[in-house]
Parts: structure tokens; sequence; C-alpha cells
């Protein structure tokens, strides 16, 4: 692992142990190459390398050369540019406000280079849902397919798939086509903002590989644009498949910018947050005019989803009022507070035409917000929440009506027999649009481990149908994650959403767990810890107890020592039942066969 | 905290944050004392202190003075005594091989006093199970009930206990009755050897609270007693029910002894790690002599529960050779190799009769060992893990037979999916004898990662109907726990039984996630930390970014700021709300009925 020190940047680079980027070239495109990451196996396990997909970007590529101030090479572009549905044109300027006013050293510089944003012309809908309707196969969509086959054809012909799905049909490869269908009915999107052309197209729905999104941004109190792009960069690295900017401080535009050139993955992010900053933190300040403007400054710059808290309607608000933490949402008490003060509509729902016709411009993807999500066990699935969650339905049927891609957010906290009756809600509520949800965290007993106590629910949503799980962090109701706790809750989520796909039956989760299974029976301890979620970590806890490089190459470990490993006496049973097989003519196989017929009979109980 | 020095032994005691230890007094029995912990609140909630259940035995009552030199009271010795169905007598002398031939400087020395060794007289059952099935109330099983109740009649008013709990049947109280009738149909265990009345009566069985197991033991490799008992008095700390000790090496004797003087909670081992250990490691040369001498050593040691491996018949050894990584069981691969090196049923099925007749003489319960557990996702619920869980199961008929308690140990590796069908056949196959898993793993792809990886698994089969947890740490797999391996582990698994018992319905589980959250709401920071599983975790983690006492009181925290904080905000609501309906007579109410009738009609969306 390399450090690209860019002052005052400094960014993880470098590939993972034991591998390299490669890139699959499409059959049909040229320039369409899809990255995905090589793990090379030792030597004796006598097998290829095993192929995963790759969420890293460009920062893994040791070929590419990474200058934060430059920004990642503009992917889609031409493809953008080929389709001639977009133009050019002088953007909205950047007000003070945008960064809070801050000024002097205290301003975030903002990003060296600019590019004049581009919009829709003409009347033709230019969001991924509107090609996908129309029968067009975008570039986005044959590159999504390639990158969720990633390979499969290649996987070794392991155990065949099997899982319970609850409803969700993957297919056993992912065509192009079967990606533009998915779209069209709603039921995945590809959050792709023409103006963030970075962005490798990755695709979220139910009959996809499940995705993890992980949270950054600075807040009032601390944190810098620096760490802030650091922290992007090391969640990718890990498996975050989305990053949401949350900041909430001064500089967040700058910060946005600064992210947003930097990002091989799309970003969402909460425009009401910036809108606050702008009427100086005062709820009930803010306008449909200050909103929509935010919209657009954002729009501009490239986010690529936008979590909307449009299903807070007034009447919902005094729903809450029993409940044991009231709203949990920060957006959600944000606009309670403004529809109870102005005695008004939320103009989130009043404008949500408006708001469609905004967004439609640029392909930005609603993330229809939960602002009434449970923060509490006590307050699951309660009145509020399924309010909330069947107007966010209406509210699918109004932007698909717009061509606007919807994904919409879920809870929260929600003990495990409530989860599927959300997942099932959802569903039927939301004709199948793509589910996100946070947690859902299983108990509230546990702060310091609220990776845990959500991964749990996580997992479980992520089975039921969830498609995107948005990560929780060790310092969940505590304070402000830092690197290691942002590491900490990709690999807690990369673990959910895995499981996820295993009891899903995804046909091809199930390989690496089979690659590393049988290192670790074959004693290939560097293979153990190349395919790991996190190599560093299994390395380091081995070396903890057995440091010296010769352990790495030993039949046992620590845990049992020599004499108890039971890995080591099923080889030598192995051998043995080889030995006696050869000897006697599959005699083990005979002799099986002949105990089990003789079954339960052979043991007669002493009497006494 | 504070630490109990007695070189070379330190242990962690003392009482937890804000917490006090407090007796439950049988009503009807003088000396009967249950203890339970009371974490009282800040004056400004109102609210009386909160009780928890309770696994740290003396360690956490300053009133009491810990010596490890001389062990714990010995609480249960005059319950037995009065039984007078059991005798002292003069035990087995310990021999050099107990030890591993361990001498001079390398031999840990002898617990420093004695006691001659228990057994039963005469003919009638002396274990919970016989009493049971006399209609006897036991003072265990009294102990037993106030336990689980927890003063459970004093908890607030709260929301009714909802949840799906598969069949198990948790009643609104737990009175001695029906201990008795949950053990006397062996759906419950209360694993007490008489000769470990240092231990404080817990019960494991579907029905009530989910338990959890951790591990300790050193091994081949590492490790020494001071740091065993530590991490014994350190696991129970943080809410392990039962401890196993697995050790494997040198001193193996000597180390139990002192581990159980020290234990107020049932301690379980693998006899055949010692008899291997007997018989200088080599799997062949086990005998039943050998293993039969181990078990009165145990016995009279006070070990509560074995672990034997009984199911690992000779017939199913050549159903695993096709298996990805083969018995990943260290007992059960042991037996598997003498079973084919000899050619002959093990011994530990054809002589169960003869073993039940040992452990009944102790009250020594049966954990009937997974020999056979999936290794990989690429096993699970194979036909060698079914084959040998119907074995279990007669096996357990065997045992009810004579009166011997009996749980079921499980898997292992096994994704979501393939969950409940492990916990349906388990409680087909043996008669609903609690099940007991380890994990399972919901994926093999996170070494350094797999209390997480099993948590998830363990959080489904505790809802499903497993009776307890066995813990594991994020060293599985790779290296032997330290410290804070344990306290993760163990907290992890608090989570998961926390998680099931929530979504079982347990009608007493839900009123300390309230409490939390409702100290969340009240911004009472203090009462957060301490209600949580982990108090100084919570803390250290918010201080890490709010350090400054003052802001323990401050109404918003540093992950959103005070603009942002939804929780004050909706503080604010209900202020205005309230005012609103002051002004205007339950106006908010009104208003919510006016707008829920109006519908979903009130929005009209916009047309273009």
């Amino acid at each position: 692992m390399t450090t690209s020190s860019n002052t005052p940047f400094k960014v993880t680079a470098g590939p993972l142990p034991a591998s390299r980027k490669v890139y699959l070239e499409s059959p049909s495109r040229s320039g369409l190459r899809v990255p995905l990451r090589e793990i090379a196996l030792h030597p004796s396990a006598g097998e290829p390398p095993v192929v995963v997909y790759d969420t890293s970007g460009p920062y893994s590529d040791p070929a590419i050369e990474i200058d934060v101030r430059s920004g990642l090479p503009r992917l889609r572009a031409a493809w953008i540019a080929e389709r001639g549905d977009t133009e050019a044109y002088q953007g909205r300027r950047t007000r003070p406000e945008d960064n809070g006013l801050a000024a002097g050293e205290g301003l975030v510089p903002p990003f060296p280079s600019t590019h004049a944003p581009s919009r829709a012309k003409g009347v033709g809908g230019i969001t991924q849902l509107a090609y996908a309707r129309r029968g067009i196969v975008t570039p986005e969509m044959e590159f999504v397919a390639l990158r969720e086959n990633a390979r499969r054809e290649d996987l070794r012909a392991g155990a065949p798939a099997d899982g319970e799905a609850f409803g969700a049909e993957i297919p056993a490869e992912i065509t192009p086509e079967f990606v533009r269908d998915e779209v069209a009915r709603g039921r995945a999107i590809i959050p792709a903002n023409v103006n963030h052309p970075e962005s490798e197209p990755m695709v979220i729905g139910r009959n996809f590989r499940v995705k993890i999104n992980a949270n950054i941004g600075n807040s009032a109190v601390t944190s810098s644009v620096g760490e802030e792009i650091d922290k992007m960069v090391w969640a990718i690295r890990w498996g975050a498949d989305t990053v949401m900017d949350l900041s909430t401080g001064r500089n967040i535009h700058n910060i946005r910018e600064w992210i947003l050139r930097n990002a091989p993955v799309p970003i969402g992010s909460v425009p009401i947050y910036q809108a606050l900053e702008k009427v100086g933190g005062i709820a009930e300040e803010l306008t449909w005019e200050v909103y929509r403007d935010t919209l657009i400054e954002q729009c501009e710059q490239g986010v690529d989803y936008f979590t909307i808290h449009a299903g807070v309607r007034l009447p919902f608000v005094p729903l809450t009022v029993g409940r044991v933490t009231g709203i949990v949402s920060r957006g959600g008490s944000i606009m309670a507070k403004w529809c109870l003060a102005h005695h008004q509509e939320s103009f989130l729902y009043s404008r949500f035409g408006e708001i469609c016709e905004i967004m439609k411009a640029y392909d930005v993807s609603f993330s229809l917000g939960d602002g009434l999500r449970p923060g509490s066990i006590a307050d699951a699935n309660d009145e509020a929440q399924f309010a909330e969650l069947e107007t966010l339905g209406e509210l699918t049927r109004v932007a698909w009506d717009q061509d606007v891609q919807v994904m919409i957010e879920g809870p929260g906290h929600v003990p495990m027999h409530k989860i599927k009756a959300n997942m099932d809600k959802q569903l039927e509520a939301c004709g199948e649009a793509p589910f996100y949800t946070l947690g859902p965290l299983t108990t509230d007993i546990a702060p310091g481990y609220d990776h845990i106590t959500s991964g749990i629910g996580a997992a479980l949503i992520g089975w039921y149908g969830c498609a995107m799980l948005c990560y929780v962090t060790p310092k969940e109701h505590l304070g402000l994650p830092d690197r290691d706790d942002v590491k900490t809750g990709v690999i807690t989520y990369k673990i959910a959403a895995h499981a996820a796909d295993l009891a899903k039956g995804h046909p091809a989760a199930q390989a690496r767990d089979d690659a590393l299974s049988q290192a670790r029976f074959d004693f290939r301890w560097e293979d153990q810890f190349n395919l790991s979620l996190d190599p560093e970590t299994a390395r380091d806890f081995h070396d903890q107890t057995l440091p010296k490089e010769a352990h790495k190459t030993v039949h046992f470990c620590s845990m049992c020592g020599p004499k108890f490993c039971s890995m080591k006496i099923s080889h030598d049973l192995r051998a043995e039942a080889a030995r006696q097989a050869g000897e006697a003519e599959a005699g083990m196989a005979r002799m099986s066969r002949a105990f089990r017929e003789a079954g339960a009979e052979l043991y007669q109980p002493k009497k006494d």
C-alpha cells in the first residue's frame, strides 16, 4: 500500500495484497472496460486467481497516476456526449453562502479545474430510466452487466447455488438486456448524474448483488476536506459501492466538489442540510426558492442521488408525538419543524413535481428519505413510519411518470421479527423500487457496537430483498467516525451484504467462500489472508500469536496447536481412507453403506 | 473498577459504572438470594433504577472480599448436603499425567485448599432432572426462577411484548414450578455438578432468556493459569452465562481446579482433550479406560457439563471425505481418527451407557458434541452433519432414561437460509433438548471478523429457538483470543442473544431498550452509557470527539452538531405541539385526523 501525497491531500492507493486490477473489455464497444480485482493464489493451489467485484476505482491501479488536484479520468464523458441529448451551459455562480460564508483561511479552496455543467436539451428523457423504457441499452447498462457477472463463467464448477430469494429472481448470467429491463421496470437504478462522469456505473436492485453505502462528511463540530476525501477513498477501498456526503458545516460546496471529482462511485447527498445552512440553521426560514437553488447547485456539481424527505407530511407529524424517540432523521425533523411552524404542507411534497423536473434534466436519482423512521425498538413499524412509506410509494409513481429513477430509504431501529414486514410493505407500496435501509438496528442497548446490532438487521433485510445497505459505524449515536470506524463499518456491511447474497442464492456468491475455505483446509495461510475481506487484519491477528514466517506454511495454528488440529487430522483421515479404499476397492464406501444399513440398531444401550 | 491482585493472580473486580449488586431474597427459603444488577439513573429521569440479569458473581460485589487463592463461597453446599443423597469419598489421586507430566517450575501449583469430592449414594437419582421428574422443586430451580424474572414485575408498564417465538412459550412470569416442568421434560437444563457448589444456578432452555458461553483455555502454544482465570472473570463480567475451559496444553488439571474454585458460572469442558494429552497426543492410543478415568477426574473436580462427541460414529467418517473442510471439530477429528485406525465403533458411542452412569452420580450434564459440524458454507447441512444429529437424538433418549441432563451442540458454518432447518431438525431429532450452537458463521470470507459473521447467525438461530450461543471471537481461525477479544466476543453474543429475546417476544427483554432509548431522547448521556452493554466503550467513543464534561449534558452530539440534532428538534416539536394543543384543545390531534381523512387526495401531482 502506498500513499499518494499531494499536500494537503493524502489518500491510500495501490493494490490490496496479492491483488491486481484487471479489466473486462466489452465485446461490442471499444473503450468500455470494467475493472475487477484478481486475487492470486499460491502455486500449490493449482487454481487460477479468484476474481472479485471491485469498488476501489483507479486508486488501486498502479498504472493510473492519482492526483487529487486533477481529479479522476472522466470515464463516462464520451458516452454522455455521444448520446447528444445534453448540452453544456453557463452554470449557477458559486455564492458565499454555498460555503456557509467561509472566507479567508477558513475557506476550503475551490477545486482547481472546472467544467461547465450539462443538462438535458430538447424533450426526450435523458435518464437511464428513460433510455431503458425506450428499449435502448446504454453503455452504463452494459458496464453494469459485465461488472455484476465479474467473469462468472470462470467460476469453478462448484456447488449449484441454492437459496431462498423471497421473490427476487437473479439470473445465472446478467445480460445488458436484463439490466435494461430491470431499470425500465423501476426495480433497479443506475445512479449516474451526467455531471459526474468520473463514476464507474453500478446498479442497485434486488436482482443484483446487494450493495452497501458508506457515509462521510464533516460536521459543524469537526473534520476537514482532506480527511473527508481520504475517508471516501478508504471506504471504497474496502468495498463501499456508493458514498454519501452528509457534510453540515461550512465549506459544504467546495468539499463536495473535491469529493465528486475524485469519486469513482456514485455520490449521494441530503440537499436540505445545505439549504438549512443557507438560512442560518433556522428551519422555519427555509423556502422552496432556497431549496430549489440548492438542488440545482448540487445537480450541476454531479451528485448522483438526493435524499429527499418528501414523505414527511404535515398530518404525519402529530403521529410522532407519542414516540419514545420522536423523529430521529435530521432531514425529517427539519421538515417537520417547518411544517408545524408554518402550518403548511411540506414544500418537498407540494413541489414534488418541480423537483422531478429538475432532477430529470441531470439524471439524478431519488433516494426518498424515511424522515419518520423509528429511532428505537419501541417505535418500530408504527403508524407514522408506515404512513410515510405509503406516501413514498405515491411519490415513486410521480417520479416514474417523469422518468426519474427512484430508490426508497428505510429504517432504522427494528427488532428482527418486524424486519420482514418492512421489506414486504416497501415492495408493495413502492412498486418494487429498490429499498435502501440504514441497518436496521435490532436492539438499542449496545452503543459502541451498533455496526453489529445493525449488521444483523442488515443481513436479514438484504436477504429479504433490500438492494442497498447503508453502513453504521461503531461510533453511531456517540460521535463522528474516524478512519478506523469507516473501515469497520464497511467490512461489517460487506459481511452483511455477502451473507445476504449467499442466502438469496446469488449464483456467483459462494465461489469466494469456497476458495477461502479450501485455502484454510490446505493450510495455505497466505491465500486465506488474501481472499478475506480484510487481509491486513487477518494477517495481523495470526501474527500476534504465531509471528514467524515459517508459521505461515505450518499445518496448524495457535488456536489448537499441532496435536489438536482437526484439519491436520482430516488430512490424515483422507489419506487413510484413500489407502484403505485402494486396499479393499472402495472399502470405506462399502463399509459406510453396511453401517448405514445396520442403522440405529447397531448400538444397544447397556442394561443395568 | 479495581483490580484484586493476589500475586500472581489479577482479576477485574468491582461494580460496573452506576451499578450496584442487589439480591432478591427467596420468599420461602432463608439464605437463598439471587444476585441482580441495579443501574441507577440520573435524578432527572424520575425513574427507578433499571434491574438487569447479572452473571458477574461475587466479583462485582464490593462487600465480598475476593481471594483467588481461597476460591468463592460455596453457595450451594448446604442445599446439596440437605438433600442427603450424596456422600463425600476419597477421590481419585492426582497423577503426573493429569498435568501433562509438568514438573518443577513448569508445574502450575495445585489449588491451595481441597475438598473431598461427593457423589450419589443409594439408588435415587440426584440430578436436577431426577428431582424434576419426581415433582420436587430444588433450591436451584427456585434460584433460577427468581433470576430469570429479575424483578420483572417492576418493569415499567411498557409496550406489550410481541414477537414470533417459533413454538417457544415464554410465560409472563417464571415460577419455580415452571422451571421444574421444563427440566422434567428435558427442554431445559440446570448444569450443576455437586462438586461445583460455588456456581450460581442458571438455566438453559428455549423458554428462558437466551444464554451465551465464552471459551477460555490455554493451548500447547501459549498462555498461563493467571491469564485464564482473568479471562474467566472478565468474560462473566461482560455477560457470559457459562464458560468452557478448552485447555489442551500441560497443567490441564491444576488450571481447571483454579478456574472451578473461582467460577460462579457453570464450567464446561471437553474431556477428550485431556485424555489425548494422557496418551501423548496420539489419537490411536486412546482407550476407554483412559477416557473413563478422565471423566471421573473432571466429575470430581466439579465440571458442570461435558462436550462428548459420541455421535461421531465409524460409518459417518467416510461421509466427510468429499467435504471442502473435512472434520473441523477437534474432538470429532480425534475420534474419527481413532475409529478409522481401529476399524471399530467409537467407544464414546459403544460405552455411552457407562458414561451416563458416571455423569449421573455427580449431576454433570451432557453437551453432546457436533463433531461433524460443517466448517465451511460448502459443507453446511450435509449428510454427515445430519446423520450425526440423528444419532445425538438417539443418545439423548438414552441419557434421559438415566436422568442425565442433556443439551445438543450445533454448527458451525451455515448460510442464513439453511439455519432454520438446523433448529427444526434439532428440535425434532432430539426431543426439544436445548440446542447450543457455535455461531453459526454465515460466510467464510471474513477471518478477523468472525464474531460478526457468526453473530448474525447466532441472532437468527437464537430467535428460532437455540437456547445457548457459544461465542466466537475476532481471532477465530487465526489465533488465541486475548482479553480484548474475549470482551468483544462476549458483547457481540450478548447483542445476538438479546436481539433474539426481543424477536421471540420475551416479556422482559424490551425494558432495557426502552430505558436506554428514553435516556438518549432526554440527552441523559451518562444514563445512555451506563445502560449500555459496554459503558466504558460508549463513553470513550463519545469523548473522542466531545470530551468535556459539559458536553455530557448538552442537547446534541458531535455527529450532527446543535443545528442538525433531530432529537433536539423533536423536543421543540413536542413543545410546539403541546402549545398548539393548549391553544386549540387537542388541535394537533384534530388536525392530524382531518388530514388523514383527506388522505392521499390532498396532493395533486403537478401536470406539465
